[in-house]
Formats: structure tokens, C-alpha cells, sequence
């Protein structure tokens, strides 16, 4: 059985591993302070051409948006997203666990539009009944989409500026970020979306590491006690050490873009071997995610021998399914499906 | 410069590392589904002679105890804990900020004492203002202490037999397990515990591990939802299979156990370095946590040297200071101590 | 200037006044200990027919919402309501501050239908990823909704008999309540309504009192500790007496359903003085809410002498409107406005 | 039955009452806009000699203290305040629902000493392991202390002064304002309060008014949206224009204080009757909480007639007792009191 379920089912780049072994009994200091993350600082301001920035290595997706959104929140605001958001859909509440209410905007295809947004913030500020509704505080994308989908440079620029307009800051949520970065499709790349937001987190669990998120805030203006609101969220780890190794890794000679390219050649093998055989997709995605719609027998005849999942039911009886790519997915395994679809009659 | 200052300088265990690098390519599902915590699980049962127990697997100490006590309380509760306890001091309110008071008894040597539990749970519903009161909802305690000291067996009989009178769950904070039950001074083994509790956790981030937390509810009887709970604390590793493969190797061939003696024996040949020079120690510590009382003058020469932690200033200028070993500490360590002592005329 | 604002732009029912001056220097205990609240109590429980209820009184909508919400959820459950629900709309989060997320479903003129609120629980639990997602633990309804519409007895019935099925209380926002019952609309009375749910309140505020809001559990089954609960949501009165005198006069020769009767009768001579004139209405409530759709040349016509609110601009320049009768609207304010529509050529 | 148990066993000043009369069926605009509340903020600022004072009516103290702390704390900080103070014992566990802990100094006879305060900062401060704990972020006192004593004008100057050097705002709760500024012991009026501290509130509950709490911000630097947090606190009454009218006539012709100075004529009637009678006091209080110990068979002897709280048992079987007077305290109380004491032979 292969799996391409999600872009987490294998565990770090070999590259990690052997680091993690050779600096095993170096001693250092805990919480963040140890050379390794220093030194991955040092090179995540690089990377990013943000040489004041401040950086920060959290454990997870979830705990790192709670994180960011309820420091940079006030009590009385929420954030504004759209409805397909992570942090509006699979988090379990986290958010409204810190007191603040997730607003919602439509998605197109994951994706908010700046004039959805603008609409939304002038409406709100016509209706005189504001102050009895919950302020806008911030606002939050996912880059890319929870659909695979990217935004282009002006429609973050566009974003961006309505936000700087109504001071809002934006917080972009990369937990696959190298899959956005590495696509053909997208026009900008870490510096350019570095200037385009006021906050965001680089992937690392769903692209190469065994777990671990970087939070950027590219004009150093991080909240002042930002340490002790990671501690007091639970996300901050004891041997920070395990998240420098990585991202000092990562960014080590381009790795991180590296290996996300591999993980896009492959999904864009995977697209063509659906839609070469006349499978339609649910939608067109540039990154490591695929949505085709499979027949019921072509779900069950895939199934015996691959993994993936089953996104959504359409009427009729055709399923929306998601295919994940990762840094890890070998060749293999799209030969293996390519054969599948083949004996699937597809 | 080598370093006493706690008990996470260093990696993991080279087992762990082995396997993690052994099983890295293997495909296996998220969010502590993998076939590693699944057998890790087993082992954990079986350690604590509790079939029927749910084991769950987090990343780190402050997640741990947030989640479970969050999950355990009522709105209107709150926690026990001494004043010295972890939840209390070093957490960051994290406590608080899941919306619940930590009701403070005193702490002796760290310990909290059966006799001051009765009197305040007497004296709370003897005062008929109790329903404008946080009311108790559970009780915690940390084994070893944050001193390093021991309960015995019968002090966590008579704390848990208090707790089922009043209908308090009892839960034990276990960040440094392994160093309570390795230690000689200790009369209670794992299933002991077990049976004096209703919930506790099993610490590898300090134990071996290069992070996880494993929470045991031994009589199988976890929130109905603690899955969902850990996922909106931020405490769900996507990559479960890092912490499974940990506990899994922690918990083969009593891995958990032989490390952790090693690290009591550094810690009574480190008190013995001291004693025998006639240097004082705060609290008479039999686990991995050291605290000689050092003059100025003392701190300063081994400072050049050796890291470790000032605990507090007593009056007239000498230190409480706190020395910890681990799993890790090389016995060369301790040689290097002990000539620095010497040196220092100690 | 007379005002069609709100139904909380007077005092109080006069005879509420009389009783709290004669009462005023008999000493009583706080906290809704006193013998007003005590007799207020029999007489609720009188008049919904529950003998068995819990009654306990609140002094505003907002945080009588929040607490009883807070108290029938657990921390990993959501509230589910309409999107235009008071909850998620116009209450500035204070859900969301209590830690759960408002989950929206489409309004139908402000209410929830039985068949949507079945779709999303179906798909809730069909979705495998659902432990990811907040859970839905309750049901929220507004009567009469928040654009003055009604449920029948049967749409209550057919959304009970679903909350019964997910095991998910049913709370009915009864903020205006009065003006539901006193509907010539209305096929349900206070028995009737207290059945078809797990808990309601019957709001004062806007129906004859100053302030007070009555929350009834009909089967006795309020949460063992919701008392301190009130009182962790500052919803506590000192001086309860004063929330005592007034359910004590409202539930006493049958006023609150008298003056309720006057509001409808008052919003009826309103509707009928715009309709009869060609103005359309957006809504047609049956209650003390009309939505009269105006040119802009009408609204600033009768804008000069009154004043009243705008919901919402239309597109092509009309505005729909809201005006609101009360307990305490006299009629000649009707006969103002009808002068006014009059003159302004409607 | 008479009592004494505490400040609030009746209802509000007959003027209140009066004006509450003669105004009912003004309409008026809600949540605060009303011209009684505007008056109100008016007279509040003369009277505090601060003229841009932002002025918020609440309806209690609970909700006071839980709105005003939650909007003054950024989310890693707690409250300090004395180990006896109202927020720390008796509201519920409100403060940590907000998210916030309350950091507890220890209590002299209810009040905070400067020299604590400074030793608890100074030493958070000296410890390099601060950023792991919750920051102190405002002090919180009570004037009068709930054991009815006083700060003097220096005491107060001086905690001031440390929480500038910190930059922590000062928070005085005056629940019982009126009582501390009319005993004979106050060395300060209401303008010297609002200068020595950051934000206060002048309690109504307890001095004359069915319920409403004045917060004043002396230097109008109130939380740019505080509205909106009054709001989703629960707190913000619809018909405004109730606490508007009782704080516009409690401060015309200086009402508040006027039945202030009874309250506390009344309390040293009451203090001389017990130690006339060689009853000792507990605590030597100048305002109008009278604590004196009496012996199991006084206690019982006057408890036939006469309604007080028993504060704590002391050793040995006798009781200290709290004995509240009022605004409201009829003369007549007091002899029937004395007249028991020398029946029971005291």
C-alpha cells in the first residue's frame, strides 16, 4: 500500500537525520537559545532579505496560528479569513479557544478577493451598530490555499494594502509554503512575500522536517513579550534545539526550495496522469495537492493499492479526492498509480 | 565549558535516533495513528499493568498539563497545586489562560501534604460563601517536585484517598518520572503509581527523548473528546510517529528505566562531590536535581567552568544553586566537577 | 421628537415602579435569596407549567446568553445558530470570549430551518476529519427571531425532535418573548414553548422591566453549578430584589403577556399605517419589529420628527427600515407618524 | 429580623426612586447614549476635579473588576492584588476566565503594603527565569479593603509611585467608596483619589443605588474600545438611562457622600456598642464594616433577632462576626442591637 493521503506520512530529509545524530551530545542551552537557532535565524533572514526580522520556531500549524492571532489580536477583535481557512475549519477551535472570533469571508477556490474584503470592512464600518460586533483585527490567508491554490503577487499586494489601509495586519499562514514557492505558477518568491504581509510562518512539518514552523515578522516588530505567549501556549519547546538542527537544515545550500520542487514535479506528474486519461480535476492546482474527480470504481480500483483522500462527495456519485505530494514522494509511486488508472480502464 | 543546568542539554538517546533514521521513509498515517505509538501504546500499557488504560502522546510539559487539566475541569474550577508547583510558577499562566484559578497550598520541600489538602477542602465548604468561590475540581502534583523531592507511596495513598472523597481527580505532573522511580529512596514503581492516580504522564523530553510527554489515564476513562482537546490546545503532533517511535523505544527493554539510573547515579556521586566537601545542601534531593548551598566565591570558580543554575540568594551572600544530571551526563563530568572543587579549595 | 427606535426607549411598567417603592426599605438577602425572587420563581413555574424548573434571573441579554452557553458547553463544542442570531452577530464576541465558536447556518428570514440544521449535523459526522472540527454541542434560537419572525409550533418541534436525535440541548433566545406569545401569529403559548426546549429565557429588558432577564431550565436539569457560574460571568445581582420585583409584577395578574399584547396591537395600526399607503415592507413580521422599505425622500420626511432605524440600504437608493412599538408606545405616536406619511405624500 | 449581614439588604434612596418615577416615559436612547448618563458623567467629573475623565456605567462589581482588568492586561500578564482582595477570593474565578492570573501579595489587615509590592517586582525581575512567568501588568487595591480599613493618602502615594516606575496602571476598586471617603479616618477626597491612581470605580450597589458602578478614567485614557468590551463582558445595560438617573442624583447636591456620612455614623454607633460592652474587635475598622468577636452564647443570644455573618471561627469557640451598616441603617437598628447585647449580658 502507497500512500499519498497527506504530505506528512514520512518522517524528515536524511539531511536532518544525519544532523540531528552528529550534534546529539553537543550541549546546549534550552527554549530557543542553542547555536543551531541561531544560526537557522540567521539564515531565515537571509533567505527572506529581512535582515531586522525577528524569527521564531514553534512546534505545529495549529499552535502557531493560535499563537500569532491571539498576540497580535486585542479582546475585543477577531480575524478575518475565509470560510475554507484552516483556522475557520480544521482546528478544532483553537482560536475562539483564545477568546476571538474567526470572521469569514467567501473562498474562491480557497482564495479571499480583495474586494470581497474591502466590501466587508466598509459595510462594517457604515453600520452604527460596530461597536457592538466584533473588530476586525487582523487578517489571515493561507499561501498557499487549503485548495493548492496560490495567490499571485498583486493579489497579495492588493490584500496587503487594503489591510495597511484599515491598519490591519496580515498574517500569512505558510505550512506548505515551499509548495507555493516552488511552483511554476507562482511570481514571487520569499523576499517578495516577505514585504507583502506583516507576519507568516515557513512550513517545516509538511515540507522535509520532523516537525516545526518558523514565524517571520519581517520588520522586526514581533510583540514584545512574543516569548512568554509561546510558553503560555504551550509551543514552545524545551530543546529548541530539535527546531534549529532542522531549520538550520533547511536553509542550509537552498534545501528548503529544493526539496519542495521535487514534491511539485511530482504532483504535476500525478495531474497529468489523471487528466491524460480524462479524469477532470475539482480544481487546477499548481502545488503538491490534486483534486480529481474519481468514478466510484475508479476510487475502489485505486484503493486497493493507494491511499488518498476522499474530499468531498459530488451529486451522482463522483468523488472529489485529494492527492498529496511531498518532498518524499518517490517516483515510484506515480509509476505504481499511472499503472492502477491504467488497469482501471480511466 | 560543560553543563549542569538542566536536565535537556543534549539530544536523544542513540536508539532513538536509530530508529527514527531506520523507519524514516515508511509511510504511515498522522496525528499518533501510526503503527509506532500504536505499539507504543502496548508497551505503556503493559509498564503499567494497566490493560484497559488510555495512553495519549503530546509534545511538551506546559501543553501536557493545560490540556489535561482544561479537559478534567468544569468552568467554575479550578486546580490544587502547591505554590512551588510547575503550574503555578513556571508556565506562564497557561493554566489561566484555558480560564482557571490555581488554588495554591503550601509547599514543603516541594510537596504537597495530605493534613493542609483536608483543611482546605474543610474549610472551603465549611464557609458558606463557597458558591462565590472557585470551586476545587482537581487536584495536582508533580513526582518527582520541582526540588527533586519524593512522595512515598503512603503520602500518595493518603493525597489520593482524600481526592476520591471529595470526588477530585488526582494528577501527576510526571516531566521527570523516570528520576522519581530510578531513584533508591523511591517505594513505588510504575504500576504503583498507576494505581494512585487518575491521570498522569510519563516525561521523555527530559528522559531520553528529544521531546513527548506520554499521558496515561490508567483505568481507561479519558474525556470522551481529548482527542479534539489536544487538537485545539495545539498539542497534536501531525507527525505522531516522531513521538511513537520514542516511546515505543523508551519502553523496550526498560530503556525508560536503565537511562534514567544512570542519571540518579551521576546525581549521588554529584551530591557526594559536594558533601564530602563539606558543602551544604538546600533540600536532600535523591532524584537527578541537586541544590548545594555555595559561597560566592565557590560559584565563581566553578562558574568558569561549569554551567549551572543559581536557584536563590540566601542572606549573607552564598547561593542556593541547582546542579541536574540526565540520561546523558558523561561520569567525566562529575571528574571535572570534583577537581574544580578542589581547586577551589571546597 | 418621538423615537420608533428600539423597545427599550422608556422605563419601566409603571406598576413595577409602585412595588419597588413600596418594598424599598423592607430588608432581603442578595443574590436572588430574596422573597421577591423566591415568589417571582413560583410564578414563572406557575405560568410555564414546569413545576419542576430551575429559574434563576440575569440582568441583561448579552451575558445571559454567555453564561447559559458556556454552561451547557463543553471546552471542544461550538453553538450552533443562524447566521443573523443575536450570538453571532451583535453580542461583540462575547461567545467567542467564553472560548467556543458560533457555528452558522443560512437565516430564513432570521430563522433556522429543521432541514438545514439536519444537513450540517449529517455531514458533520460523515466528514472523517470531524475530531478536527469544533463539535457541535447545542442548538440556539432566537423567538421571535432577531427580524421579528416566528416559528410555528411545528418547526420547533421538528428542530427539537433533531437536537434530541444528536443529544444537543435546544436554547430559545427569548429576549423579546412576550411579543412572540402576544402574536396574533403566535400558535404556541408559554407551556407550549417551554416543552419544545431544554431552556429559554423570558426577557424583561424589553418587555415592561428595567432590566432582567428570566432563564428557565423546564425540567429542573440546570447545571449543579451554574449559580457560581452567574457569578463568574459578573451576571450576578447584589441587590437581586430588584430582578425579584419586577418577574414578581410581570408574572402577576397575567402583565407581561397584557402589555405584550399592547405592542403587537400598536405594531399592527404600524404596519397597516405603511402599507396602506403602498409602502412595501422586507419583512412581513407578525410581531413588534416592522421593516417598512422607504424612498429617501420618505425617510427624511418623517426622519424630522422621528426618529427610528435603518437595517439596511437597497440597491436604487431605498433603505429598508426598522420601527419598534413597545409595552410603553402610546398611540399617538402612531397617529404622528401616520400624520407624517401623510404629509410626506406616501 | 433586622440585619446587618451586609450593605445591600435594601433597596436604592428614595430619590432614586423618585426621579426613576418622574422620568419613566421619557424615550431615550440606550446603552449609556441617554442625557441622565450624559449628566451623570458630568457631575462625575466635577466632583473628581477631572474634567477629561472617561466616565463607563456598569451594572456590578464582578463584571467592574473582570471588564476593566480584561481590557488593561495584554494576554501574558496577571493582576496583583492582595491575597484577601475581592477579585482574589470571592468573584468566582472571574478574572481567570478572562485568561488572567491573580498574582497575590500577602494582606495587613486587608491592605497591600507598598514594601511587598517592591519586593515582588524587584524579585520577578532579578529572576532570569521571568519570561516564563505571567508578567504583572496592573495592581489591583480595594478602598475601602474588604476588612474595612483604609489606605492613608502617603500609602496610597507610595504604591503609586512604584507602579509608575513599573508602568503598571493603578486599579481602585470602590465598591464601597462612599464609605471610606465619609469615615472620619480619610485622609483623601474623591479628587485625591483620581490623582493617585490610573482608573477606579465609585460603587453604587452599596451606596444608595439598586445597582450601577461608576468607572472613571481621571486622565480620559480609557481602552480605545472599551465600549465594545463592555459589551462582550456582558456588562452593557440597554436601558442605560437606570444607571445614568441613580448616578445623576447620587451626585446632585453630594448625595453620595451626604448618605455616606450616615452609613459610617451608624458603624461607629455600632463599633462603640460592642466595645462599651468590653467585645473585642478583630480588626480596628473606621468605615462601615464592624467586625467584632463575640462568644458562641452572644452570638447566639443576639442571633435571635438580629442577622450578621460570621467572618471565621477563632480558636477556642469564639466567632469573629462582621456587622455591615448602610446608607439605609435606621437609628432604630442599633438600639434594639444594644438593648440584646445587655440582655445577653455583654
Amino acid at each position: 500500500m502507497i500512500s499519498f493521503t497527506c504530505d506528512y506520512t514520512q518522517g524528515a530529509h536524511p539531511e536532518i537525520l544525519r544532523r540531528l545524530a552528529e550534534t546529539n551530545l553537543q550541549q546546549e542551552e534550552g527554549y530557543g537559545m542553542d547555536s543551531f537557532s541561531e544560526q537557522a535565524r540567521q539564515k531565515i533572514k537571509a533567505a527572506t532579505g529581512c535582515s531586522d526580522a525577528d524569527v521564531f520556531f514553534l512546534v505545529g500549524g495549529t499552535q502557531t496560528n493560535a499563537t500569532v492571532i491571539d498576540a497580535l489580536l486585542q479582546r475585543h477583535q477577531g480575524v478575518v479569513a475565509v470560510e475554507t481557512g484552516h483556522i475557520a475549519v480544521h482546528e478544532a477551535g483553537a482560536i475562539e479557544a483564545t477568546g476571538h472570533k474567526v470572521i469569514t469571508l467567501p473562498a474562491h477556490e480557497g482564495r479571499m478577493w480583495a474586494c470581497d474584503l474591502t466590501a466587508y470592512l466598509r459595510a462594517f464600518y457604515d453600520d452604527p451598530t460596530w461597536p457592538h460586533m466584533v473588530v476586525p483585527g487582523m487578517v489571515y490567508l493561507s499561501f498557499p490555499t487549503e485548495y493548492g491554490t496560490l495567490y499571485s503577487r498583486q493579489q497579495l499586494a492588493d490584500i496587503h494594502n487594503i489591510c495597511r489601509q484599515y491598519n490591519l495586519p496580515l498574517f500569512i499562514d505558510g505550512a506548505r509554503l515551499g509548495y507555493a514557492l516552488a511552483s511554476p505558477m507562482a511570481d514571487i518568491n520569499l523576499p517578495g512575500l516577505a514585504s507583502l504581509c506583516d507576519v507568516f510562518y515557513i512550513g517545516g512539518t509538511k515540507v522535509g522536517a520532523l516537525c516545526g514552523e518558523a514565524v517571520v515578522f519581517p520588520r522586526g516588530d514581533a510583540p514584545k513579550h512574543f516569548f512568554t505567549l509561546i510558553k503560555q501556549h504551550g509551543a514552545l519547546l524545551a530543546k529548541g534545539r530539535l527546531l534549529g538542527i532542522q531549520f538550520d537544515t533547511l536553509f542550509t545550500h537552498d534545501l528548503y526550495l529544493d526539496i519542495s520542487r521535487h514534491a511539485i514535479q511530482m504532483a504535476m506528474r500525478l495531474k497529468n496522469a489523471f487528466t491524460a486519461r480524462g479524469i477532470e480535476l475539482f480544481i487546477d492546482s499548481p502545488t503538491n495537492q490534486q483534486f480529481p474527480i474519481l468514478t466510484t470504481a475508479q476510487a475502489e480500483a485505486i484503493g486497493r493499492q493507494v491511499a488518498f483522500e476522499v474530499w468531498q462527495p459530488l451529486p451522482g456519485g463522483r468523488l472529489v479526492t485529494r492527492f498529496a505530494t511531498s518532498w518524499a514522494t518517490p517516483p515510484e509511486h506515480i509509476d505504481i498509480l499511472e499503472h492502477l488508472l491504467d488497469e482501471a480502464g480511466a
